[in-house]
């Protein structure tokens, strides 16, 4: 459970080597197109993992930002996907377990194929400071615009 | 059924004095709040009409905008609503038949109350420039910004 719903708190990260196993962890095949994309960090994105839909509505930028999510159906999805031309990435992401936490690694394809990035979210913003991330992970690029999704998708 | 799905054609009047009868037209009282609402006409809109919920975004201004719209369960618009404060409206909805056509009369409340607005939406641009209102229609103010709604709503 959150802390704070409607609250995104995360930090992320490059890959120094890709952790032992990745291909028998949980992943999923992600298509995500954006409605509107801002620089300051205002989003609203439609996603596909695997069968399930969603809309996501973003705002503000670095490791807090506020989310609001919504499955949405097929039938939903479909009538909204169109008005996301040219602002579109798929990736696929892994889940990784990492004690209580989840590192998800995305694997971009299409125009950034080969790109990846990890992320990990947290319950709160202590947790987030006091992470400790394992040696597999690289820089901290929680934030630097070169790899945020609404970048990559434009 | 529109002749471009996705598109949205109407123009917008002030009123120069109420339609007889206005009262036992068929009205809504309807609220909507925007995610996300730019100067150059992108928006993402949340509305509450009578028991029925909708997302709409649309994109350019004027008398012919790109518009996508889809029907919202409550639950769905419950999650979403939140991200709306500060950029809301509400208004009561008369729609007057007029001909093969509807004419929208918007009563605003709250902030705006007393505002009255009145939009007829059309198939084809050509419907929409030869249109001849009726005298109790005012001045066009088709994409005059004052009596935007996402103006109105900020």
């Amino acid at each position: 459970m959150k802390e704070h719903p409607g609250r995104e708190i995360e930090r992320k990260f490059l890959i120094r080597k890709l952790p032992g196993g990745l291909t028998s962890c949980p992943s999923n095949e992600i298509s995500q197109g954006y409605l509107v994309s801002l620089d300051d960090g205002t989003q609203v994105r439609l996603r596909k993992s695997g069968q399930q839909y969603s809309l996501t509505f973003k705002r503000g930028a670095g490791r807090v930002r506020e989310e609001r999510e919504v499955g949405l159906t097929a039938g939903q999805f479909d009538a909204l996907w169109p008005a996301t031309a040219g602002k579109r990435l798929v990736k696929t992401r892994y889940e990784i377990p990492l004690g209580e936490l989840v590192v998800e690694i995305d694997v971009y394809h299409e125009r950034h194929e080969g790109l990846i990035v990890a992320e990990v979210e947290f319950d709160d913003e202590e947790s987030a400071r006091n992470f400790q991330p394992p040696d597999w992970l690289g820089d901290d690029v929680s934030g630097d615009p070169r790899y945020s999704n609404q970048l990559l998708a434009s």
